[in-house]
Parts: structure tokens; C-alpha cells; sequence
């Protein structure tokens, strides 16, 4: 991919921004419709490329396949219904208590071209036609996608119907692109059009896209999904059913040979309970599974072996059967303590693929401690208690998972994100680039959005959004702080 | 201020964080409308201490504390009604299209403590109670600010305020704080303590932090005000009541001696009209101003005699007194066109001061090109037309607007900004740093938040906002999505 090829795609991408974002809200909404259902209807053949490319397995490529297209339809509906627009209405106020106010309507705009970062272990549901790029369709932005070397045929092939479909329904070909290879991406990336990017990947790659992000001449806002270990927290009293809990772990772990940014990396447990046999007895039977790449081989058997290094018990040592560079794992188990873990923070870097590291705590403020030190950021923190341990305790493991992670969870494991409004698929830094956004769920569209208030100006010039006429009927908020002799108000009202 | 009374400082707000951010939200919202009212009580001592240090006058100051304790009740009502906290539950669903579903419980909670920097032109509204630290404390988190050496004794005062009703109402000192010195709030910015960082001053000084704030190990939002020209495009069928068009001009252009973030910098007219003397006559009467500080002093003096050199008009020149390296100046008023305008973009730069460019327009689209290459980034944009102006032509400049500013103003003048719910107050680089965020508006408390999803934990342990039994009575959006089944039906049921 030449420049002049990264200068056109751009150029594409800033003419069909205007068309795009000022379509009624019903075509928008109908292009990730009928987008999805070309999807469903190529599923045999997406399904059997991306197993060949990935080396995921039927099975979870159809369901991620699954969940790609319900995605798309549920932000078809986002955008239908256009309460992402945060339509504010303040009217015209003589009596305002600062003298009087004009007319004030306030509502979000698309922030203009996105470029998404495709990812290795998700070739539907964060590549081509993911998350990203529907949230950003849905938003009113054109998305160029840099396509994964991981799985170039799928993103090539998922490319071409998205198009057909783009084209089916009259819009500018600007509206969808994809681009191949990592210096088009970082050039694009610098070109003044874009203008926000989105990446799901590792922390060095992430960390190094949004310095370039940030340094531009225009910066622009930057959302990358980088590492997180997932930390989990045992309470003695969870270990009641110790076998099931095992098997929750195993499965949490091996599923997708790891490769999930929400396995569970470290999992603090009571010390000298002998659970750990428990868990490497459930994860012995797992058949060997492909990794995604070459180099994420290489990286987990290096990260493995130096974890060993380090002095961490190999509890269960996974077997390695390496071909054409690709490796075929099964499920290794590590584990060691607090003091050994504080002592070595190398350990605290993110292994992917199928392993994680069991850390045996004394009491659980040394768990805190550590996870304090070394893990200050995550997409998830899990709790496994019971009514019968320490509720302050398990209150303050809580509290430390709201101020370390995006999504907490008492009970269960962290796999499996749900694409829903309630979700949230983000955390503090290094979890994620941006902890105030989510990459999952109807709010990760707020990324791709940018507030703009217009004042007194007349009906007939107004968005259609912003007109008393509302004709798409998206939701108005008037008003809504009321009588501003009053504010404070509700403060007053509930004085003793 | 030495690295041990930051490191002091640091220390006490993390320490008050998790105290500050827990507590019922009416208390929260009391301290707010307590400090408002300790103000209001201390305002001829803070008007005269104001008028002392800063030069504004007597008049603008009293507006300006009374806009900055009405934005403290404001803000302690968006506390109390937790609006802002976003809340969307997913209540547990077996029936849910991808499988079943946990119950998911999303809020936005307090992103920790904040720094913001104090400007130099808005010695209440943008410094130790304005706007930055309302928002954060009302979100729930402990504010520090750096105080501006224009106003050094006024914000040593109303600090020592606030802080009295921080302890009258039993909260920890670590809420709120101040430092001196720009060298402090670099270290400060760079604590890892620190979450976040507000800012509102010029361009040079702004991405300087914006860019020590992104460079961190630990990179943090930084949300920065710099500078803005305010272009206003003025259409043929505008002038036909030229003179009042002139004193709205000069007013908004002279008020506080053009030392207003707002101030329109740039005015597109007409080719040939001779209105330019028109503006001059209703400029004219202003009497000296004195400027804030030395170097805003130098710098006004400097970008004025400059223009002058590179080849635009002096249609006004004000005058220019100076005593102790503080200038009392009358308003100046410069002229070119699009053409010369284009040739030195040198221009472009914000004149921070009592003056103003008005550039000549054969067409409207030179106004457009020209804008597009010098002005990409504004807080406002201001339209002045008629009926029996080219419609089309309106609609293109509303659009320009939309693109290139934070703010659209059809009829009217930019300075002025109401603190109420639909306000923007931000826009793209290099208005702000963040073009995503508002400075002043309700929707300002969203800076300094972040989301956490809780899932499956049971009602005894749940977050007050996020428990069934909800008794603050905060607004809780339910399974908004609707049934999962059902997603894409909103278009399909306008399709034809």
C-alpha cells in the first residue's frame, strides 16, 4: 500500500464525512442492519476463513460471529433511536438569574474519520465490521479499518460485502475502507482527516499509537484496549466447592488457548489450601489449541519459561508442538506468593495464552498490597467469597476493583462480554489508553462524538435533531435544570 | 512551595478521596451551596480584592462572584440528583440472544483527585471555586488548584474560604487545596496521584501541560482552554442596521478589555462597505482599561504593532498608557482582506486584548477558505444575517460552524456564556485540548468521571446509586435496550 493509496483512502474518508453524518438516522441505522444480515448470510464461508487464518475453532467463531451480528443490529437501534445524541434543549429565559438567556440546544456531532486498529484474537467482533467500526458508523463517522496480518483473507473478503452493502444503499464508498500493513496505518493515523483512532492489541504496540496520536499537530483522541492481567481475589470461604471452582478457572483459562484481554492472569488464593492441584487436575484434559500468530508463540513460550526463571512453581507445564512457527499449547499453571510476586514485578507483565499464575496469600491485605504495586489497571477484577468470610474484607476488595478495574465481578469469570448498555469494557491505564470510555456496550459510541451548542439559531436552520419540529423524534431533554432561583434547592430540602 | 509541601498536598487528597467520593451525595451537594453562600457573605472583601489585583471593575467583578455562587448551587443540585452518575442497570436475562446474561450495573465514578490551573481573566468563575472545581467536586473528587500570580492574595482568601466550610462540614482537609507557583504544578501535574488536570490560559502554556500530562508513566485527561479567534461571518442583509451591529461589536470587543476567552477576534464583511469607520465611532468613546497582568500587557502591544507590520490597516488605533509594566489601553480596530489574510497567517494568532480584524469579503467562500486554513479550531462561531441573504450560503457558514467550533451563534455576540445544561463551552484543537469536553455547563462534571460496571454483586454489597433499595433516589435506567430479540426492528419498521 503506496502513500498516494493512504492519500486517497483519506481523502475518500473526509468527502463521504459530511454525507454520512447528516443522513436521517433511519438510513444509518439501516446500512448496519443490512450490513449484519450480509454478514449472517456469508457465515459459512467467514466462519470457515477465519478458522483457517486464526486457528479458533468452529465453535466460538460462530458464536463470535453471532455476537458480531446481533452487535451491529443493537447499534442499528442506537442510532434509530438517537439518544447517543444527547439532544439538550435550554429556551429562551428573560427570568434566568444571571439576566436573560438565549436559546440554547446542545447536542453531539460525529467527531469526523475514525480509523480502527483491527485486532489479532477477535477477527469478527473487534476487526473489520466490530465494535469499533459500528459504534463509529452508528456515531455518523466514516471508518477506514487496518486490516490484521493475522487473518488478511477474512479481513479482505468481510471488507468487500461491508462495501457492497455500503453500496447497495447509495452511500459514498468513503463512508467504509480498509487499509493493509503497519506503516499505512501509522501514516494514516498521522493524516490531519482522521480524526480519532481505536486499536485492540498489546501495550507496547498501543502505548506506541497513542503517543503518535497525541503528538500530532492536531492531537486527537486515541482509545487503545492494551494489556490487563485480570486480577482475581479467593476467599477462603469459596473454596467450599473447591472442584467447581476449579473448573470455572480451567475453563476461563483454556478457552481460546487464553487469548482473551479478560483471562484471568493472576488468581490470589488462601495459602496452603492445596488447591492448586484441584485446578491443574481440571486443566489437564484440555486438547492442544493453535495460537493466533507466530509471535504470540513465541512471546507466551518466552514468558512461560522466564516466569520459571524467576523461581514461580511450575504446578502444570503445558506441552509445545511448534509448526511452520505457529505453536499448539495446552494449559500451563503457575504459582507462587505475595512476597516472591512483590519481589519480582517482572512477573506482573501480561502472559496471553493459556496459563495463569496462582498467588497464595497469608491474609488478604498482602493480596491487596501486591495487586496494589503491580496491578493498577484492569478491564476486570473478580471476587469469589462466601457469606461465611470477612465482609469488611470483601468490602474493601471491592472498593479496590472500582478504583483498579472497569468491571468487577462477585463471582463467575471475566470471559465473555456481554454487548450490552450496562457493559463496560475499559480500565484505568495501563487496561486501557483512555479509562473514561468503554470498547464494549451502546456507551462506546460516546468515543466517536463531539458536543457543538447552538445559539438562537432559528427553526428553519436547525438540525433535524435539534428542531421543536423533531421530525426523526429522537429524545429532547428541556430545560432540565429548571427554575435557576431554585438551584440549591434540593440541597435546602433535605437540611435537618 | 518545596517538594515536600507538594508531596504534602498530594497526599492529603489521596487520602481524602475515598472519603470524599463515598459520602451521601446531599452532603456532597451541601458543601457546594455552603462555600457558595460563605462567598456571597465575603463579597465586598473579594470584589475589592479582586478589582485591586486584576483591574476589572468593580461592576463586572459583582457579576462575575454572583454567576460563580450560582454555578456553586447549580452543581450542588447536580450533585444531589446524581443524574450525572449515568446509572444503567441489566438485570440478569436467560433468555438474552447471545446466551444467558449476569446482572450488569454500570455508574461513572470519581476519576480521583484533580488539579486545576486558575486563569488570569476570570479571577472567580475560572479559578479556586469556578467552574473546574465545582464540576470535580461534584463528581466526588478532592480538588487542588493552582492559584495565578495575577491574583495571588484573592486566591489565598478564597481558598482559606473554602476550606473553613470544608471543615465546618466535617470533611477532611484533603478536599480541597491550593499551591503557588508554576514550577509546584508541573510537579504536581506529573504525581501519579494526580487523575486529572483542568486548565484555562493560552495556547503555548496549555500544550505545554497537555503534553506533560499525555508523556506521564501514567497518562492522565488533561482538559485545557487555550485560544480562540471567534470568527464572525457578517452577511450583506446583516448591515442593514449597521450601527447597532457596530455597538454589539464593540461592546463584546472592549468588555473587560477584550480579555474574554469568547472575544471575536476575526470579523468577516463585506467587501466596500465602509462599515469599518461605523465600528471605529462606536469603538471610540471606550475608556482606558487596565490589562491584567505585565506580560498580557506586553504581549497585546506586541501582536497589535505587529499586524500593523505585516501590512493591515489601522482603522482605530487605541491608546496606550503604562505604569509599573501595566498598560491602560483604549481599543484598536484593524482591517485587511481574505487575500492578505491568506498570505500572512502569522495573523491568525489569538490578540489577547481590547482589538479586533475585520476582514473583507468579495465572496463568502473567500471568508470560508480562508477560515478553514487559519481558524480550525474555535470555542464560538458567530453568524450575522437576514432573511434576503443567500440562504444556501447561511446554511454553509451554519455548517462551517458546526464543524470548526464548540459553540454557533446566530445573531448575538460570543462573549457572555450561561452556566446551564445545553452550554458548550470547548471545541476542536487548538480551542481545547479536548474537544470532546465543556469547560462551563452541567455536562462539565463529566471530565471527572469514569465507568465501572459491577456484575452479579449482590444487593448487600452494591454501591448506594446502584442498589434495587436506591436510597438517594438517583435516576436508574433499566434493560433500556429492550429485549435483545428485537434489536434492528426500530429500522425495520420504517422501511417502506
Amino acid at each position: 500500500m503506496t502513500s498516494a493509496d493512504v492519500e486517497q483512502i483519506a481523502s475518500n474518508a473526509a468527502a463521504a464525512a459530511p454525507t454520512w453524518s447528516r443522513i436521517p438516522l433511519n438510513d444509518r441505522a439501516r446500512l448496519l442492519v443490512n450490513t449484519a444480515n450480509q454478514l449472517e448470510s456469508a457465515r459459512a464461508e467467514l466462519v470457515a476463513l477465519a478458522s483457517e487464518e486464526t486457528g479458533l475453532g468452529e465453535e466460538r467463531l460462530n458464536n463470535e460471529l453471532t455476537r458480531t451480528v446481533v452487535q451491529a443490529r443493537l447499534f442499528g437501534d442506537v442510532a434509530a433511536r438517537g439518544e447517543f445524541l444527547d439532544v439538550r434543549i435550554d429556551e429562551h429565559d428573560d427570568q434566568f438569574v444571571l439576566g436573560p438567556r438565549p436559546d440554547l440546544r446542545r447536542y453531539l456531532v460525529p467527531i469526523g474519520p475514525v480509523l480502527n486498529f483491527a485486532a489479532s484474537n477477535f477477527p469478527f467482533a473487534f476487526s473489520v465490521f466490530g465494535g469499533d467500526s459500528v459504534s463509529a458508523l452508528a456515531a455518523g463517522c466514516p471508518v477506514i479499518v487496518k486490516l490484521h496480518s493475522g487473518h488478511p483473507r477474512l479481513g479482505a473478503r468481510t471488507t468487500q460485502l461491508v462495501q457492497e452493502a455500503v453500496r447497495d444503499e447509495g452511500h459514498p464508498d468513503g463512508v467504509f475502507q480498509s487499509i493493509s500493513g503497519q506503516a499505512a496505518g501509522v501514516e494514516l493515523l498521522q493524516d490531519p482527516r482522521i480524526r480519532a483512532g481505536s486499536f485492540t492489541g498489546s501495550t507496547r504496540i498501543g502505548t506506541y499509537l497513542a503517543r503518535i496520536a497525541a503528538e500530532r499537530p492536531t492531537p486527537i483522541p486515541f482509545y487503545g484496549e492494551l494489556g490487563s492481567v485480570n486480577p482475581v481475589f479467593v476467599f477462603p470461604g469459596a473454596l467450599g466447592d473447591d472442584e467447581a471452582l476449579a473448573q470455572g478457572l480451567a475453563a476461563s483459562v483454556s478457552s481460546s488457548a487464553g487469548q482473551l484481554c479478560t483471562k484471568p492472569g493472576f488468581v490470589f488464593v488462601p495459602a496452603g489450601t492445596g488447591w492448586a492441584s484441584t485446578v491443574a487436575e481440571a486443566l489437564s484434559p484440555t486438547p492442544a489449541h493453535r495460537l493466533l500468530t507466530p509471535s504470540i508463540s513465541t512471546s507466551f513460550e518466552e514468558s512461560v519459561d522466564s516466569a520459571l526463571r524467576a523461581g514461580v512453581t511450575g504446578v502444570l507445564r503445558g506441552s509445545v508442538r511448534t509448526e511452520d512457527g505457529l505453536a499448539w499449547v495446552t494449559p500451563s499453571l503457575l504459582q507462587t506468593d505475595t512476597a516472591h510476586l512483590l519481589a519480582h514485578p517482572d512477573l506482573a507483565d501480561e502472559l496471553f495464552g493459556p496459563a495463569t499464575i496462582l498467588v497464595e496469600y497469608e491474609h488478604i491485605d498482602q493480596a491487596l498490597t501486591a495487586a496494589t504495586q503491580l496491578f493498577p489497571g484492569n478491564l476486570t477484577c473478580t471476587i469469589h467469597a462466601a457469606d461465611n468470610d470477612d465482609q469488611v474484607d470483601v468490602e474493601r476488595v471491592l472498593a479496590w476493583g472500582i478504583e483498579h478495574a472497569g468491571r468487577v465481578l462477585y463471582g463467575g469469570w471475566p470471559t465473555g462480554v456481554g454487548v450490552t448498555g450496562a457493559q463496560q469494557h475499559g480500565g484505568p491505564w495501563p487496561a486501557t489508553t483512555d479509562a473514561q470510555s468503554t470498547a464494549v456496550g451502546t456507551a462506546s459510541i460516546q468515543r466517536f462524538l463531539r458536543p457543538v451548542a447552538l445559539q438562537n439559531v432559528p427553526e428553519r436552520l436547525r438540525p433535524t435533531v435539534l428542531a421543536d419540529a423533531n421530525h426523526w423524534k429522537v429524545p429532547q431533554s428541556r430545560n432540565a435544570e429548571g427554575p435557576s432561583q431554585a438551584w440549591g434547592d434540593s440541597v435546602r430540602a433535605v437540611e435537618p
